[in-house]
Parts: C-alpha cells; structure tokens; sequence
C-alpha cells in the first residue's frame, strides 16, 4: 500500500484557537480527520506528525527514505528561512508538496518568499483545509505515477 | 447551473509542441477535454479561453462578471508584470484560482513573482496537467460554498 | 477649434460598480459627461476613448498626431509598466496630462511608480472625478498657450 | 466664509529670480496675486505663508488646525525627507494638496519621491504657476464638499 | 494572583561568563534573582525559563496561554530570524514585551532588525539587566490595566 | 541634585488631540505631570522642553552639557532621519534614552529605522506615556550609577 | 528559399518623422527597402510585420513556425518587460536576432535591460539603420549553416 | 573687494570640546581666527555664522546672494540629507565651496554620501582645521578668476 | 591530551547516500574514521557529533568550554541563517574552524553568504572529505600555538 | 586608405583551445585571417592586437589617435570593470564597436552588464566569429560615413 | 614528478613589512621557504610568483596550461573584482585552490565577495601563511588523484 | 629635504586634448610646471610619474616607502574599483592626499564612489589644476607636521 507523510510545522497545532480571522475554526484535529477520510478512499495510508521544533521536521522527513512515496508539507514559519529543511527534503528524493492554508502572496512581503519551493514539486496555498486536501490528492497522482512507471 | 470561466494566457496555445522537457507533451486540447470531463461529473459548466492578448485576458474576466462564479487562470507570462489583468480580477469580484503547470520556484529568479497571487484566492503550481485539474476542484469548491452560504 | 484627446485606460470601463470604497460610485459615463459639459463652457472639442489595450491605446495615441493639441490620460494600471505607451506619448509631441482617481502614493508600493510622468507635462492623482476635470483644465490652459506662441 | 492655507516651502522665495529655465519667471509675489483673485472669484479667504524652516511650517500647519478647512502646500525640498511635516499634516486632520511647480518626476531620481504625497489627498505637479491654482481649486472643492456633508 | 511568563533565549545560560566587555558581569541567575524580587515587590508570579532551542521556545509560549498575562522575552539570535517565535507569540494573544541587554542598534547591522518586534507590544533595548526590570515594570502595568478593563 | 533633560520632539504638542487611535487620549501636560511626580519621588529635578525645529532641539541639547546628567527625548518624526540631533547628542557626552509611545516596528517601513538609536544608550516603545516613565526610571538609574563610580 | 521574419515592435512605424535627434530621419519604409534589396541580394525571401500590440507580436512569432528559418526583431519599448514576447521566442525554436536602432546601454537606466536577450542568439544595438541590416545579415549566416548542418 | 561668506553648520559649535579623537582640539574660534588670518593676508573679506538650525542656514544663503563671490559651506550633518540647503546653494548661483574637517568615507557608511556634492564647486575633506583654510584658497582662486573674466 | 570537538551539522547524515553528484560518494562514518585516524597520528583527541538540531548543537558547543581547544564545524545549511550557533561559538572563546564539503561559492547564491565565517578563525570548503581533514590539520595547528603560548 | 583598429582582450589567445562548448573551435588566427580577408575586400586597413593587459589596452587605444578612423574592440572580461578603457575609448575621440563572441545577456548575471557600452557607438554579441565581422562592417559603414561627411 | 604553480598576488611582496597586525610578520620569502620545505617532503615539483600586474597574472596562469597539474593562487585584492583572473583560471583547465591569510569574512564587507571562488576548486582563509600550506595540501592530493584517475 | 610623491592615473597623459569641456585646456605637461614651481616655493621635492597600467602604479606607492613623506594621487578612472591601489596605500604607510580634477560627485553615479578615499588622508576634487595645487599644499603641511612630531 502506498504511503504518504504528512508534516505540519510550527503553531499548526493550535489551528482553530488562534487568529481564526487568518486561519479559520478548523482544528488541526479535523483537518487530520479529512486526510484520514480522503486517504481511506484513494486506499492510500498516510501518517501524519506536527512539530515545532526544525530539528524534528528533518527527522521526520529523513525517516521518511525509503518508506513514503510522497509528503505533504507545511512549513509553517520556517517556510520562509529553514534552509535545513529544504536540504532535507532535497536529501530524501520523495516528491514534497509544499501547502499553506493562508495565500501568503496576500499577506506580509517576507511570508511571499518560500526557501522550500524550489525543491518541492509545487505548491498549493489560500484554500485553507481544502489547501491540504489538494495537496493529498496530488501526492497520491503522483505516488501512484511513479509506481507505475518504475 | 455553476459556471466556472478557464483562462490560459499566452504561448499555451502551443503547449505540448514547445519545449517539451519543461511542460510535458500534454497538448492544451487534452487539457481541456480533462477539464471538461471533471466539470461533467462534478456537474458545472464551463467556460474555455485562451488569448496572447492581455486586453483580450481584461475583457474575458470582465465579461465574466454576474456570470462565472469563480475562474482558474493560468496567466503564462502575463503572471509577472500585467497589473491591468490584476485589477480586471480586483474589479470582477469573482473569487480567481491561479495556476502554473511548472513549478515557478524552481525557474528563473524573474517568474518567482506574481502580481497576480496577491488578488487571487490561492495559487496551485508545478503538477503540470494536474494544476489545472486541481484548480478546477479548488474553484468548484468555492463556487459551491458561495452559493450555500447566499 | 482647439481638439483634446482623453484616454481613459484598462479597467476604468468597471468604474461606479467596482471597487467603490476605493474608487467612488461615478461611473465613466458620468466623468464623460463632466468632461463634455467643460469642454463645452470652454469652447474646446474632446475626443474620448476607452481601452483595456496597451496596443490600442498607443494606436489611439499616434492618431491624435497633427490632431490634438493635447491630451489627458490616465493609463490605469499600464501606469506602472508601459514604456510603450510612454515611449508612443514621447514620439507624438503632444502636451500630455497625466491623471488619476486615487492617490497613488497612499497605496501599494508598486502603484508609486509611474514611467510615464517623465514624459508627461504634469500629473494630478487623488481628487476622484476632479482630477480629470483639473486635468482638462490644465491641458486647456496649455493648448491656448502653444497656439498663442506660435 | 471658507478658509484656505496656502504654504509655500523652502527656497520659494526666490522664485523668478533663481534657475529660471527650470522654474520660469514668474515671482512668489505674482503666484501669491493670482491665487488671491482665483480665491476673490470663488468667494473663499486664504492665508499665505512661505518659509525656510522646517519647525515654522510645522507650527504653521499645527496653528491652522480648527481654522483652515483645506490647505495647499508645496513643500520644496522637504517633500522629499521631511516626515516631521508629514506627521504635521496627518495630526490636524486638515485635507491637503500637494502641488510642486516643476514635474518632479522628470528630474533627478531622488526627486520622484515624496514622503508628503501618502498623507495629502491629492498630488498637482509639473504645471508651473497653474499647479498652485489648480491646487486651490482643489482644495475649495474639497473644502465646499466637507462643509455640506457635515 | 497575575502570573508572568520569562524567556530567555539561546546562550543567555552563559550570561556573566562570556563576552563580559558587550553584556557584564552579571549571571543569568542574578538576573532571574532581581526579577523575583521585584515580583515579589509587586506580588506578582513570574516564571522563568531559558532555552537555546527555537522549539522549546515556541512550546513555552505556547504552554502559557490561559495562563500567564503577560510575557517579557528576550529572544538572543531568534530576535533576527525567527519567525516562528514570532508566530508563535502572535497566537497565543499574550501582551509580550521584547527586552535585549545590549543596544542591538548599536552593533552589527544585522542586529537591528527584529522580526519578533512588529507582533510584541514594545520593545526595551540596552539597559543591561535593568531591561529585564524595566520589561517586568511595563508587563505587570499591562497585565493589571488588562485585568481592570476585562 | 540630579538634574535630567526630557525633549519632546516635533507635533508631541498635539497628543491628546490627534490620531488618538495611535497615540492615545493622554495629553503632554499629562505626561509631564506623571514625569514630574516620579521625579519628586525619585528626588531627581527634571527639565522638560517641546520643540518643532530641529535646530531649537540640538541647541537644547548642547546647553545640557555639563548640567543634566542624563537625558529622555522622543525625537518624533526626526527620529528617521536627523543625523543633526544624533551628532549633538554623541557631542555632549549625556547619556541619552531614546523612547517612543507608539511600537515604531509595528508601523510603516521607515519607522523602523532609528538615526539616534545608534549613539543612545537604549531604546524603549512601544509603551504609551508609559514609556517615559520608564524611561525616566532607567536615566535615573543611569544617573546615579555614573554619580557613585566617579 | 529560405524564409526570415523581420519584426518591428511598437512605435517603430512614426521612424523618421519622431525624435529625428535620437532615431534619425530614416522612415520605417526606408528601411523596409533596404532590407528587402539585401534579401534580393542574398537570396533569401522576408515577412515584415509592424505592430503596437503585444498580443499581435506574439502571434506572428507562432505563425511564423515551420516557416522561418530566422527572425530580426526589434521588439522596442517591449523589449524591457514582455516575458511573453521572450517565451513565444523560445517557444518556436527560431533562432531569433535582437536588433535596436539605438544604443540601448547610453540611455535611460532602465532601457539597458532587455528581458528578450537571454533568448535571442545574439544582438545588435546602436548603428540605426544598419543595425537591422546587420541583423539580417546575421539571420541569413544562421538559417544557412542549419540548413547545411541539418 | 573681494566678499566670500563661511558656514559652519550644526554642532561645530562645539568643536575643541567634543569628540576629541574624532575632530582634534581646535576650537571654532581658532580656526576663524586662521580664517581672517588668511583672509588679511590675500586681501578679501570674509563673513562668518555658525548655525545649528537648517532655515537659519539656507537664509544665510540667500542673503549672500549679490553680495559674496563665493561661500565656503561645512554643512555638518546636513550634508547627508538636506535638499532645502542643496537648492538654496543652487538657486543663489555662487560657487560653493563644500569642506569637512574629517574624512568622511573613512566614517559610518551613511557619511559617504553628500546631497551638497554635486550643486558644489568641488569639495575637500580629512584634513582638520586645514581643510577650511585650502577651501578659503580654493574660494579665493574662484572668485578671482570670475572677476577677470567677467 | 588536547582535546577537539568535531561538528556535523543538519542532514550530514545521510552523506554518501544522498546527493552523490554533489557531496560525492564517501559516508559520515568513513570521514569520522578518517578524522580519527588523523586524530591518532597527531596524537589529539577528538569528540565527534552529528545533529539535525540548532539547538542541540548549540548544547555541544557550550559544553566544549574549557574543554576542547579547538573546534572543527560544518554547520551545513545553518551556515547560511544561524545567528544562534554564531554566538554560541562567540561565546565560549573556543577558536572555530569553518568547513564545507562542496564549494559554497559555485552553487546557489544564498549559499555564499556565512553568517558563521565572521567569528570563525578561518573557512575551508571545496575539498570534499579533505576539507575535513585539512580542518581537522588547522584546528591542531591553533590548538598546539596556543598551548605553547600560554 | 582607411585605417581600422582592431582589439582582443584578456584570454582571448586561447580561442578555440578553451572552453570550446562557449567559445567554439575557431583560433584567434583564423579570425584574424577572417578579418583580414573582409578588410581586404573592403579596401580598408586593420591593425589587431590582443592584450591580457588593462594598461596595455589602454595605450594602444590611446596611440590610435589621429590614425584609426574606427575601432572594433572585444574587452573581454574588461568589459564588466574597467572603467579606465571606457575613459580612454571616450577620450580618443574614434567611434568604437563593441563586440561579444557570445550572447553575454544569456550567461552569469554579472556578465549581462558592461561598462564599455554607453561609449561605444553600439554592440554586436552573441554570433561567436561572425560578431567581429559584422563589427568591421559597421565600423567600416561609420568610418566612409565620417570620411564622407567632414 | 607534479609540478604545482604557487601564484602570490598583488601586495604580498610587502608580506612581514605591513600591516602586521592584520598580516603577521612571517615575509614572503619565509612563506616561500615554507612551501618550497613542504613540496620536497611531498616530492613534488613547485613554480613560486608574486605579481602586483593582473595582466602578468594572467599570462602566468596561461602559461601554466599543460603543464602545471594544480595552482594554488592567493589572488590578493583581484580576489575581489578580476574577472579577467577568473577567466584565465577557466580557461586552461588546471584545478586551482584560493587561499587568503586573513579571514575576509571577517573584514571588510567588500572583502567578502569572491569572484574568484566560483571557478577554484575550493578556498582556504583565516590561517595565515598555514593558509599556503593547507592550499598546497589539498592542491597536492587533487593532482595525484588526477593523474591516478586518468 | 622632504620628498613628494605625485602619481597621475591613467589617461591623464590626454590632459588638454581630450574632453576639454568637462577637464579644461590645461595639459599634463602644464600641470607639472605649476607643481614644480610651488614645490620650489616651498623648498620640498616632488617625484612625478602617470600610468596607465594598475600594477605599474602599486609598484610606483611601493617603491615610495621610505622615502617620501606624503603622496598626491589621481587614480583617475581606478579610484572608482582598484582595491589592489588601495592596498599598496594602505600597505607603505605614507600619508596620500586623494585629488580629482573634476567634481566626481556632479557625474555619473558610478563615480561618486571612491574605493581609495577611506584609506586616504583626505580627499580634493573638482578645482580642476588648482585641486592638484591644493593636494599638493596639504601633502607639504602634512609632511612637515610629520616630520616635526616625531
């Protein structure tokens, strides 16, 4: 069965309490409910950690090698510095999908550059919830693309 | 019935005969049929353009208005330095899904900016065919909840 | 009779439904009716037009030759990027007004930058409707005083 | 009746005499005339004040708070540092109008920026004496408009 | 009884040992033992932590929402990069107070720029560890103003 | 007895009265009151000086020497750019605290950068009229440790 | 015969009766005829087209695939921010030769940056007229060679 | 005879007493005592103000309009930002001689540039009390030479 | 004995495995034996870690003080944005020799910037494992001087 | 007969040695006996040199005075730095042509900029050999059109 | 028997005599003999020279070609703007290793930027004349790969 | 007898026959004849040479220690990027007065830097031969202060 990771980064866990103005009354709870559900139905398995520390990201993406098909990735804060992370992901050759909730092309000027793009395969941001959902089901096509054609 | 209006921009009239290694061998007439066929089962209507013509890009979202109920839009080029298309989307009020079939992160430095995604509700970009189809969702999800919510 | 060019650029066709906090509720139809009932008092002659095209608009520009004594424009968002309408206002030799609706300077950073007043006479942003009216006044004023001097 | 400031900045007093090719012939005194007679026709009182020092057009501006209904001001050379007047204007609430002589958008780089210009409603610029004229129609207009809507 | 949070940030544990030419002679734990005091001065409860990493300070600030009332932190190195403090500190809604014991303007370049200070209340730079005590003096007023007012 | 300079700079004449979203309803008289208690309770004498003009700024400064022992000046709006008052106050050789009412790094770009922080002591903001009672406190601190270690 | 596509960009058709100082007295149909007589000469057949209008440019670009073996463009005010001029050019795989009247690099800043040269083979600036029949010239020397290496 | 005016600007009032080190022992008294030295000795007369106030600085200038042949400016910190003293020296058509005792591209970087530089003569710096006396010299050279030719 | 701590930072771990066109072929425990095996022929004792964690390698450098002599550091991607480790290795004295695998200076651009290089006694990058080795040559060198000198 | 100067710059001795995907196969010889050949032809005369040497270019620039009626000159890496060639190419007085063997806009960011270019007449880059020989043909156009109108 | 060229730059003839605060006092013959010790011990064959003339550098680095199998080169102040060193090190092909005496990390900011870096092989700074040493080491084991390898 | 060292820079040996309007009809020749003259004045000598090459003029500041007192030195165009000058300056340790004769600061942007300034004593520019004159009296004042101090 094909797995795939999925990351949230810094502050994702307080989802739905803080800034709901920004960030909408979706729990990170629910939100891991939806990619349960979706992944249940492409008969995918996926596993899902939420951490703050970058370090732990790193981890977490380098056990990854050899285990996931695909992550999806938000990167929260460290979207727009962690060099580290983004020499992770380079690292562990898994195709990433970089996702954010918020459309931070909208937003303050530094949240417009990411560190993380170039190495992903691309990138969904402004949907909110369904930012991830998207971000699952392009993880999938292309899981299931490259099983196919290796 | 929903009415979603699809905008590509220019040079993708070429699309799958142009440098091929970049965008794939995906002609633009096969993208439509797919995004035709999602409309078809998700059961809205929509509506297909593309022009070399930034004017032209003006006058189809300006046409669109009280009709479409969201747009996806591949601006090609124009991403980078059409303010006007910007302001046509500011003016039209209908939510704009922006979509790359690369990944513009990972090219030239100049195509990391859009003055687009600032007015757009998000961006999906670097799945190549994908994008679309996945912009297609993201529009139709909103165009959706819209109306629920009237 | 003394001829006068204005050009109203991308988008302001929208004017009076779109963005009206921003813009105000008049719409083009009314400024032109303004703009006549002065030319008239004044005894001068106007032509009007309205373009989402950068091509257009130079089109409209190169007519005006041997035509207008001088010219009001306000190039919309082709403020900020057409070194080709600036370069096409360079080449006719006629007096040209530059003006807008809002205060450029009081909103995004990137609407401060205009490349076409180099090769304007002057420039008024800010008054709403007003601006073009004291545009056509000045551009009156400086129509009489080439014809006086030659 | 109305009240109107009008300010003339920084090295203005020696209009006429100075850099004729730049700032043409016409003395402040000459300005100052016909800003009096347009004033007279519109049946508005102004009040004319030109000096060199920074503090003093502060304190001119601070003093005109509860009196003047709009005010006209070219800030000379401090358009282009001085965020004491900037702070000045946005303290007294009175709406201002920028207006510079010159186009200051077709000399040095460093000219084309005003530190004023996001707190004035409104920028006049390049049409000689006729900017300060435009400029108190402008600013009646404005005036006339508040007094109405309150 | 009001409960205030500290933060000390990465290598402040070495206070008193290092560099004493920039920061003195004064350890972190005579630091920490003048805040008790002036806690217990102002009968208040402070709790105090130091970490040098990025992701045991975001859960500290994290761990103190619906508790503490305010926080005083002085962010080290984070200061200028950290974005995910800053994060942090935005969302869990807690009045923070940015406090450095040197004249961070007054050193490298780099060191002037905080990205923690746009989301704080204020900030208090180079007073030693009296901007540790004057950081406390602004949190408690804060706190109890936001007590009486709730 | 200690004696200390407090300057208000340019339109701090105004507080209580302008833009009380940003500043508060607090007047300086106000102000000056709170200073002048915390003075007689620290038994230290203040001077307290408002000006608009640089120029009246830096002679204040100068005649300081060599009678206050410390100084507290909200430089206002010179605080961006006048390099005249940062070099008076490195002349005179009074220690000088910097604040702010309003958090300078939560505002419009330029006010982030302070020409005098570089050559104050420290720097505080962000804290309303509280700020210059902290401030007082950290100059009186100052002031009588210079008195002891000379 | 081998076919080549010369294309003169917006404002290029007032040559010779515009800024005779800069651009000289020479009309666009002048040079028209000195091309044609060279590619009499050279035995090669040539389409000239002149637009103003980006979008048209773009499309003769793609029309001319298959056809030309070369194009001369000389893409005017264009030249410094159409990326969808640049992607059509390197879309269509015609080897393409950047020709300016002027010297581009003597002259406003801004005009010495061309966004198209990156993928045009090579260019020509500066000779007036004979920079489009340099240009040429350099067309025929490359569509021969391919055809001979081909 | 001969009239050249000498400005000394903001804070070298205070020179011998502050920052030793940085501008040497030399009180301004001496050094206008070297000045009328040299002044006696080439048989010219030289007028002499100090001022820490920018107005005050530029009306120095216009007053010596018509009656010095030259003027010998420190403009102090001035130097680095003030446009009002730039166009006043501009506008009374002297030749401006511009000094600075220390080198000023030996100091903070923000030092190095001079917005008097270029409406000056020519400028001279680094080299103390000297640098006035050459700067005198150089005045004198000038104001001679124009007198011959006119 | 003298003592040496080595350095490894983020996804050094994974060497040898991955990126191999780039950081070549050879793992993290080879060069960790080939560091050893030079650390015995010099007769030196060295203490090797690895973290993915800014934190954590923070931790080791302050638990180097006053017991190694000399470090060795690949901060990899914590190079280019870690003020955190920067003045953790400020603080404990301990001299600092910077290493890189690849060439920093020939890949992407944000890579050529070291903000650990200014507290570093020196950098050495390019040589693949030698770089280490000839790091871990340097490091004695200093380590033995000192202790001579002392 | 008309006399041409011809000049090669630094490292162009290795032509067709070195970096030959570049630079291509063709020697620094056979261009010469290209340029020669045309010359010839051409009935004019050409001196060529090459230098590695700043100074040395510079003195053959300078001995061409009063002989060469135009230069064609490829300043190799000079073309980025030296602003010394650019004087002296503008203090001869002899219209230069600055040529490219390859697209220098399509390669390093550095290399897109040259400091020769705003003194020459024009450039010719990106067609390998055929760039000189284009250059003499202009240069021998400029030199008949010189000779013909003095 | 490897034959290494060793190439000192400009300035270092000075080497002992200079600024030895920041160079030490070891002169370039010492360094020399130092070299010249490790080159016998390594059986290796080196060519010392010291040229203040960018040119000669150049002609010694062309010279080299199919000789030399390694170069190390302490390119001195060209470190920072030779393009055309940079170029010759490109061109003939021979691995070069970049050493500075001084850490230039640690300098000045212009001192920073290599455009020598990107072409060597690798850089060794901040080891004083052991700088030369390590730089021969590594040049020493590349060359005796290199012939292995082939 | 104290000893001057005079360096004219490259393409000063065009001096009155090149760009007369912008450096005057005076030639090099003339210049050394008034340098003469005031060296006899005042009883010092002076040691002239020009060159055009970067390393003969660091060989000449080098060969200059320990014999002259002070330098006076127009580095013409290499003021604005020779390092290497500024180096062998820096190195000699003899005072160097920096002299232009042009207004370096009313021309292109690029000349207004000065890498050589911040090691100069001080700098002289824009009095055409009299700067050289000035320079010239300030290296005497300078080296005489010299060589009485010690």
């Amino acid at each position: 069965m094909i797995k795939i990771l999925i990351i949230h980064g810094p502050n994702l866990n307080l989802l739905g309490e803080r800034e709901v103005d920004l960030y909408g009354k979706t729990t990170l709870d629910e939100i891991n409910r939806s990619l349960k559900k979706l992944a249940h139905e492409e008969a995918v398995e996926i596993k899902i950690i939420q951490s703050n520390s970058e370090g732990e990201i790193i981890e977490a993406i380098q056990k990854a090698k050899e285990k996931a098909k695909a992550m999806v990735i938000n990167p929260g804060a460290y979207t727009h510095y962690s060099i580290a992370i983004r020499d992770a992901i380079a690292s562990v050759n898994i195709p990433a999908i970089e996702v954010h909730l918020s459309n931070i092309y909208a937003r303050e000027e530094f949240r417009a550059q990411s560190v993380i793009a170039p190495v992903a395969v691309g990138q969904i941001s402004g949907f909110g919830v369904e930012s991830y959902l998207l971000g699952l089901r392009a993880a999938i096509n292309i899981a299931k693309k490259n099983k196919t054609s290796r």
